[in-house]
């Protein structure tokens, strides 16, 4: 695999569906096919329907990408979202994908279900990391995630508020393909040390790997273990736990990001899991202008879900976050180039965002307003009425 | 066939459009080349335009999905439309779709063009039942009808009100076929006993094999011998015949809306009958807004039209109706399965609900409310103007 | 060409496209790669958009199909546009389509540019005729035509003042086809005694055949004679010629729509020549809302471009049309089969009009209401702001 | 290549990307794979939503499509845009294009990136020209350009502000081709004298052959020596050197076009400069409105992107603009027939816009309203709400 022939974001998932197993490709990322995929198009669709409003003469030879995200720096405002097992992608994963944050100067969020455990990604790490928690109903599990995640020295929780009541499978049954079968022969990698791993139930997470508790979660019963009954009560529980800041990801309404601020959380992910928990979902940059109207700056807002192109994340700075994620594009990274790969989808956003900047007329991507995007065909609403 | 292959509800259309003969699959369900299909379309388009807006950290490991209509509890808000003749595609037809429905704890309302009488159908109930009245120009049929419906426990009369007058036969003349053959060979199903009823011209709607009337309708005079002049007295005659409550099927419109109040009835279903009546129709989940506000909870509303997915469901209810129904998917489940095939599809629709509810954050279905939906594109009108 | 196959005017249009020379179709109809062919598709798209409302239990039974034109009975609110020269499709041409109108009760508006003088089609008449007058830069020529039609007993002029500039012949060049070869030969019918008339360059309009006049209009010089430079003045001077009532064919706006009223003539035509005189014209159906609202009621409104169902036909009068022209059907059922092929097209509308009309509970064409039709997704609009 | 079989701009584009290498054609006028080419089809899609509302009887015989444009009269209100090199299409260039635009009675704005001097190709003109300026850092040579232009006799300067920061190479390296190459073999035309050219690296841009400076741009360094930092003081400065009129093209918002208007400039040409700066960006003729209210008739506006029919041209005028320029129209012309192409080219869109004109009852071209254009579907939401 060439990357250096890949010069899009959008052709690493298009190589990827060209040499991934057809099944694999299909449950990680969905197609056309798939009802659920029609809430990602509702994403992606989102960032089409947005169009830019370049200014000119402003003086931009010299341009900053850089913003801070709950007080850390951050070199480019392009966080990689916590995502399920990237092992299933590379023998690596979330240490390769760790590594290439680091170089890049972004965060990580690591996510509970992690091919690695806390501290090895925390060893592996040269920049900041975020902690993704998946709530259990084991309070006690809950709390000795965060304690080893603040012990690892990582910066944020991240509780996931999405994903937590019962899943269909339906897309596991249709492409008769599950992910807890062993990827890397699949891939065909070098899967030394990872067929053992496989072999053994429940292990693939090795989030859980040295804890003893009774009923751990595992990739067979992960669903089962989790609190289904999530509410805002278990925030406020969280919130005393840890002096961490923490961020809720999976916020989809005005009504829910208010209710984030009087829960005194520090961010929010505005998140449809990539369209993956419901078909039919608003995409995400719709919603993001009613989240930040009610947010009013109170807290931090990001955003996931169909960011491709540095121009996505103009738009999405435009209307309000101060740093988006990506999802999709790290499993594409891995499975094409490990650490390299990952970077490189990165590097391809930092140089799009930078050229882009300049060409927009904007000299500090922390600074980008409004007045950046208008929505296509309202402008002939406004010239008439 | 086997079912455990079938997803969801559309898995079933497409896989009877591979298995039937093109010309009953056309004349049944209609097809893009067919001028008529644009208000089906009309009626699945109005769906996809509509976004979830789901909510978080809801406390939903409990969810209720049942609700009540007309007093009576159903298990979830999906009932079985009324359908001319399920026997076309299934010998068992209303016999094998009534135990399904009892089987889910949901209704089933029976068609005045049953292929089995009315007592036949309750017998084989082991839930609730309405029965469907299509008004006829004697009146004294229409009264034998009711009496028989009420005498054999069924819960409701529904009247249909949007296909009485003259219709067009362009699909049947498209497709060379007509439904009065015998579907049973044409499925290559056992017909023992069936064949035999096809060949008595006339007999095809068992629901008046035993009245003494001069004229009785049959497949081959049924259009004739309705009440072409059908008006709102008529309701009000119909009122005074029976104690049981009076829905009106094939309601489009606000004003009608309010003319149902007005007489009195108890239900209205919100239909544009599958779009088989005429071409250029407005989406039924487009026309329930208006008439939710016209009704102002002075009686119950029900929507059918295009309902494939639970989520699909779930838009309606946010648009206030109490409950759905399905037609197409009866005929599908029939074809595929028999009582087991319906079975299926309501259960599709009850697993979808079960999970989509707890990934919007409802706990009680019947307590849905609007904020649960946004209009595609709506978004950027809101957030500028 | 077995009609009895053709269930739908639109399957007139396609088989014509089957069986028609290519060039001829294209030059006559336009096909989608031709640029022109965008307003002709504004006008298909108009009627597609707009969703019908339909009222039930409203006793139609009864059901009038009439309406009055200028004072005159038709019994369908639909009448045959003036076409230049129909013996391009049929021998017979104006002759068997002004038998049909009158077959079927209504009116044939005869083009300036007929295969058949004024006289001979009025006496092949059963029905009422109106004469459609392009005004050439000699005014005697256009009082001659006056008096003729006058004197003939046609009972309104119809005055064209869309397609009198210079134009282009860009689909003639493209297709390398003009309309000035014998139709006849090319459609393989028997042409006894026309392909002698073809031979003779000139003569192809025959209303111009008895006149004594220098530089008579012909197919070869016909847009060079027309007046240019027509103006309001010359509506008023037509309107001192005759006392027969004046229609204003090809108004596309409400400002135009105004003049006519101030300048008295009786009625006008929301026109944009099917589309052929310019690309990217708005469509007629959204152009006549602004008409209806300009004309306030002081003339009568009738609309052409785009019709082909009683749908169409109904939604034109839902937004003010009082009846509406058809132009490309009557060469199709001409070129399909002569008079019968036009009467067929008449009928395949009538039926159509009968049977929805009832079913949207319209007992009076003539008094279809605003409230008939909705813009598709405007309920949306209305349901949220 | 036969000219006279090409009827519209279109077409020639067509013709282009049939016998032109892929990677050239890609390179210069993208392709639907290209991300780049979202902005350009917004362009072309602005103008497919705006439809026209012809006026009719208003006496337009005789028409004038003459304007002025900063005082200089041109015949009709088409401009040739600057653009790059257009020996890349034909070994005459420049030179062949400004005795087509002369021919024409228009203008021609040379490009800074000239494959003929400025002198050459005043001697070659028989009518006005422009000078299209890239502002270097190097100031010193931007006073010689200006001073060179104005001795040549050119009668504005235009700046371009929209193409000067860091630029990607997505394109070129996609399509593996620069435009460094020799285009003369890759079209197997004479090349006499021009290979030379081509292998002198550096000397691509002839405008600077007779400068003595150090560091002078060539294709290579292109970008490199423009001043990336422009802002509105160099505007200033700009106005400081010379007393020709002073043209801003790449204005995009109607915040800069107000700024256009404070910084005393002459005209302003809104552009994306044909989608290639950005993906994503709004239509031009979609910015055009706001930009038209926000300098209140106080400078001149011009539009390019997507012009490609007369009718194009009429909307451009409607919306504000005094005049359009057509940028790969040019290209295309000269490919196929150098002047005689790119004449043929302007000459397509004068008689499409004197039939069009016409037809929409335009006398005076210069004299175009707002009222000739509706967006389309606004008029569904006029006459409902």
């Amino acid at each position: 695999m060439a990357l250096s022939s890949l010069f899009t974001v959008d052709e690493y998932g298009h190589r990827c569906r060209e040499i991934l197993p057809r099944g694999l490709f299909d449950v990680l990322f969905g197609t056309h096919g798939d009802p659920w995929f029609q809430s990602h198009t509702n994403n992606l669709d989102g960032f089409t329907r947005l169009h830019l409003r370049p200014r000119v003469l402003a003086g931009v030879e010299e341009r900053s990408l850089s913003t801070t995200v709950l007080g850390q720096k951050i070199e480019i405002p392009v966080m990689i979202a916590p995502a399920g097992s990237l092992q299933r992608c590379h023998p690596e994963g979330e240490l390769a994908a760790t590594r290439a944050a680091g170089r890049m100067g972004t965060i990580l969020a690591l996510s509970t279900a992690s091919s690695f455990s806390v501290e090895e990604v925390a060893e592996a790490a040269t920049g900041p990391l975020w902690f993704q928690l998946y709530f259990f109903k084991d309070r006690e599990l809950n709390k000795i995630l965060i304690r080893r995640a603040e012990a690892a020295g990582y910066k944020a929780i991240m509780l996931t508020v999405d994903n937590v009541t019962e899943r269909t499978w339906e897309r596991e049954y249709r492409a008769d393909f599950t992910l807890t079968g062993a990827p890397a022969s699949i891939l065909q990698r070098p899967t030394t040390g990872l067929k053992q791993t496989r072999s053994d139930p429940g292990s693939m997470y090795k989030t859980f790997a040295t804890i003893d508790r009774p009923n751990l979660p595992s990739s067979e019963n992960f669903h089962d273990v989790l609190e289904k009954n999530l509410q805002w009560s278990d925030v406020d529980w969280l919130r005393d736990q840890t002096s961490l800041p923490i961020v809720i990801k999976g916020i989809q309404t005005a009504e829910d990001a208010a209710l984030c601020v009087e829960h005194g959380v520090d961010g929010l992910v505005v998140s449809n899991h990539g369209g993956h928990t419901v078909n039919g979902l608003k995409g995400t940059i719709d919603t993001l202008p009613e989240v930040t109207e009610a947010v009013g700056g109170q807290l931090e807002i990001y955003l996931d879900g169909g960011v491709r192109r540095g121009t996505d994340v103009l738009k999405a700075l435009a209307l309000g976050a101060r740093a988006v994620f990506i999802g999709r594009p790290t499993f594409w990274g891995l499975t094409l180039g490990g650490e390299e790969g990952v970077f490189s989808i990165l590097e391809i956003l930092k140089n799009e965002l930078f050229i882009e900047a300049g060409r927009c007329g904007v000299k500090d991507l922390a600074a980008v307003s409004r007045s950046l995007v208008v929505y296509e065909g309202l402008e002939s609403l406004a010239a008439r009425y």
